[in-house]
């Protein structure tokens, strides 16, 4: 029964109901950490033997005899672009390969086309006034700390089960200082949504105002299914081929949910003319990235085929978790009426939607059971949910065990706070 | 006897014999690479044992128990820092430990305070108008670099064997649009030169006009000393706490030079205030730089004596080749009058100056001979070295005979351009 038809004798007997339930969860005491989307050490243990694929003087030759310990390839070495390849399918040619860090090479975009422009013959993003940026939410914090760092204002775009809604993006870059737009395209965080067909292509002939005006497909989870059959994601490169604007997309990748969070290979795949744009002033920044993780990358994960299998032991730890938090939403919120969440098929976080008013009274009440959710709102620019219902479960780095616990102390502050909210009204 | 008291008739008769030389070095073939300074393989091979290091899954724990492998930490793990305490005496809460290229830590000092400012409070260096960079020259190239990336304005500042003129500097920094100098305190680069206690000193207690004037105090060759007895450096920051001025310094360090140039550490290492800033500006920038590999690093080098018994064995590869050079300059250009070069006791280079005008015809008269040598006029900002004297030896990489056969045969160039100006006169 959906919790607004109840009578209010129904609605605080519930109330009372679940109240006790958190007493008992609080003195039963947790101590959780869920806010970020961190892999467990499970899973970095399947990576574990490419710390010792690299170990003799030999072992540090590049393909071509080069000594990988010594200065050199700034763009990246042809073993890690080739890997990089396997992952996203675009051509060598069109891959730079960085550090650790896809999240400091997208800042670092951002830099330079704040001090520099897009291109050589652009104007810089800072001397154009007031620019912005359109961002889909729910979105990636981490994104809009980049913008908010920068003073780049940024504008709210509602997110569709298909994507983004096109028909506000395509509105907004009407307007000249809409210089970007932060898109995860595939498994989106926190949505757990793909872009459907119609939105790549969508995206692909969009004709902005600005002729700096760039997209930002942060491809972070392009290959975390956590099924078989994974969401598929049109290749918008092959897209934008067809309307001519190839320069208008960067890709972000890393294998930081691959390998090793904090000892990952990043890279940033553009067009030729954005390729050799951004290759020139890396020439300036730094004389190369440290080309032995790349080729300890490379080597072990060294074919498309490799990397599937790969991924598959990823999913396999994960999957339970997915389905062990979808299962206690479903089996204690279903039909309440007060809560909604996606059943992502990858990446990293569940989403879920409670009473308008409700979520910061969630994650406080969470708080004090010890469970640290990612904070309401940080889900929105500005740390500010309009709505204050969105939050961002993370189900990666607990155990099952410890997962089903938090979610059941979840249900419980969800309907505390929804049936307190009920009630005042 | 020196060229200029030489007759015409003399010195067209030593022009023929250089020549013939010329001819014959040509004849043999040469086929070399001195352009940069890159240790030598067998350097390399000192720090091999340190990728062995970390290999299991209890290797990559870190002192706290923490898993490095994971996020967390973007100023760097406890035991690097603890590294770069010992190479630079620093404390632990004044260094920050980042990714692999101190250059890059360097470009995004700067890019920072373009964009950004200096402190919170600060206003960023981009809105201030022209603003200006002091070089002292010769210097290194990858510095001017970053400056005419941004198109900050650069100074000459000329050295003097004690460091940089300080009557310039001191006299240059009451323009507030002068924000910064480049300084490589210890073994310049290329001179070679350790500023004396005095120009640390005034350097120190400069009052720069500009609030926000800073010292990017490249220490690339901190510990990288020929000589048992190596040369001593102030510690700047000590004499900084007596003026009060430890806000204006920033130190740079890497151990690029010390085990692998494409995969090292580098680190940042400031005032409280600034450290706090930097830090919380890198918060947004990365999650964290490759723990690993820093841990790796602390394992290697893991006490102040494991670095200097590293470091003499450097020394003793190093050593033998800066002889070679010197002593081959020594038997061919002592007394012409046509050359001056220093002696130093560390660092990566020896610096050439031949007569006025002469530099760039050295460079391409070596350039025939297939040794690729650093262009003439890059250690000035611009590539423009106005009186084009200056050449950079860079004698690490080459086997020491190679690099007799390179010297022997830019002698001969040096003594063939300079004998055609003094016959052009």
């Amino acid at each position: 029964m959906e919790y607004r038809n109840m009578t209010r004798g129904e609605l605080e007997s519930l109330l009372a109901q679940e109240k006790e339930k958190y007493a008992a969860i609080k003195s039963a005491g947790l101590s959780l950490d869920m806010s970020r989307g961190i892999p467990a050490r499970k899973q970095l243990d399947l990576s574990q033997e490419m710390l010792g694929i690299l170990v003799s003087e030999e072992d540090c030759e590049g393909e071509d005899g080069r000594d990988y310990r010594s200065y050199g390839l700034p763009d990246g070495t042809p073993e890690a672009k080739r890997m990089f390849s396997y992952i996203t399918g675009a051509p060598v040619d069109n891959i730079i390969v960085c550090g650790n860090s896809s999240l400091n090479v997208m800042f670092d975009t951002v830099a330079r086309n704040m001090l520099l422009g897009v291109s050589k013959s652009s104007e810089p993003w800072s001397r154009q006034g007031n620019i912005k940026f359109l961002c889909p939410v729910p979105g990636y914090d981490r994104h809009f700390s980049i913008c908010e760092t920068f003073g780049i204002e940024m504008i709210n775009i509602p997110m569709t089960p298909e994507g983004p809604d096109m028909d506000a993006v395509e509105a907004a870059v009407r307007d000249p200082l809409v210089k970007g737009i932060w898109c995860v395209p595939k498994y989106s965080n926190p949505d757990g949504i793909t872009y459907s067909d119609e939105t790549v292509r969508r995206f692909a002939a969009l004709k902005p105002a600005a002729p700096d005006f760039r997209i930002f497909w942060d491809n972070a989870y392009i290959v975390h299914d956590l099924y078989d059959d994974g969401d598929s994601l049109m290749d918008i490169f092959a897209e934008c081929e067809k309307y001519g604007s190839a320069d208008m997309v960067y890709m972000f990748v890393s294998t930081s949910k691959i390998t090793f969070p904090g000892s990952g290979v990043a890279a940033i795949i553009s067009s030729p003319a954005n390729t050799a744009y951004i290759k020139s002033v890396m020439a300036m920044q730094t004389i190369c990235h440290d080309k032995l993780n790349q080729l300890r990358h490379a080597k072990f994960l060294c074919s498309h085929e490799k990397i599937k299998e790969h991924m598959k032991k990823h999913a396999e730890l994960l999957r339970p978790k997915f389905v062990a938090v979808c299962e206690t939403l479903e089996r204690e919120l279903a039909g309440t009426g007060i809560a909604e969440w996606n059943t992502p098929r990858g990446g990293y976080f569940i989403s879920l939607n409670v009473c308008d008013g409700c979520a910061k009274r969630v994650y406080n009440l969470m708080a004090e059971l010890g469970v640290k959710l990612t904070p309401a709102g940080a889900t929105f620019p500005y740390g500010n949910d309009p709505r204050d219902r969105n939050l961002r479960i993370a189900p990666t780095y607990p155990t099952i065990d410890e997962l089903k616990k938090a979610v059941d102390a979840l249900c419980v502050c969800v309907k505390i706070a929804c049936i307190e909210k009920l009630l005042a009204k």
